[in-house]
């Protein structure tokens, strides 16, 4: 399947409320369970989302537009969220994603990139040389890899509770190493 | 994390809503990708959790609780939905689904279970003795595991063309091999 800004903005549009139907109101178990240590609960995930609308996907693309002569991207942190969200609840947090997304996506449909745009060179501090599509897909790629992941470490959380039926259910052993 | 009906039940009613925030209106090729042949796509899991409310869980459930003297229950179709569904339209399967979901989740809250009938024993074609609590804890991350599946084919339709990023999105990655 081949980019096209209308289908990535059709995934990227939805992630807030397909959290917000998953997430919202649920128990604390659900919601602050991970995969073990150093790993990401549901509530981790919304705020590295968060990081995300604020540092990496929108000021890169600003980075590969401002045609410099040298389009290097940032470092991305995926941590700071766990300082920055530590007294927030997961409601605010959920709203706080869904503006931001809501304005990032305005701001990308308002720059109407055409093909040359969308062909335009960035530099990834540790992957080398990248498009503008390419950095667009990663973001839709991104969102839903998380979406799995959050329901994947909800799942963990009943891995005892299902007895025998382990072996009919991958997603309990997907990722028994926490992968990047 | 120990099993208890009402967090299960918190999962199992969000999931009509949360496959609907990510998939109602989509272009058909998020829809209807797949990771490969013989592997579902997004509209065919929905097809397949419509099945298990009609033919899996409350099913067994009622085997259990019947407490006959072989609480065997029937082989599941994993694929009773591929000629089931053929000329329907996601749509109609996401509304299928939300109304025979609320209507096996009203009924599980009717039978206001114990301790001692959640404890009531069943036998799984394969997977030989399971309990009911077992067997409610497996349809929750039965659930999860295949909203985390619709993400992560979704996100497979961009494989290539996220171009370097691969390493980094972990998803793409994930079932090579499908698993089941």
């Amino acid at each position: 399947m081949r980019f096209r800004l209308a289908l990535s903005i059709a995934v990227l549009g939805r992630t807030p409320a397909t959290l917000r139907a998953l997430l919202q109101d649920q128990p604390t178990t659900w919601v602050r369970g991970t995969e073990g240590p150093d790993t990401f609960s549901a509530f981790d995930v919304v705020g590295h989302l968060i990081d995300g609308e604020e540092t990496d996907w929108i000021p890169r693309a600003r980075i590969i537009l401002a045609r410099g002569p040298n389009p290097r991207f940032e470092p991305y942190d995926r941590f700071r969220h766990w300082t920055r969200n530590r007294d927030r609840t997961l409601e605010s947090l959920l709203a706080e994603f869904a503006e931001l997304r809501a304005a990032n996506l305005q701001l990308l449909r308002s720059w109407n990139l055409t093909d040359t745009e969308l062909s335009l060179p960035g530099e990834h501090p540790s992957l080398g040389a990248v498009t503008l599509s390419q950095l667009l897909a990663a973001w839709v790629v991104h969102d839903l890899g998380h979406l799995a992941q959050v329901a994947r470490v909800m799942a963990k959380q009943y891995r005892t509770e299902v007895g025998p039926w382990v072996p009919y259910l991958p997603v309990l052993t997907d990722h028994e190493t926490p992968r990047s």
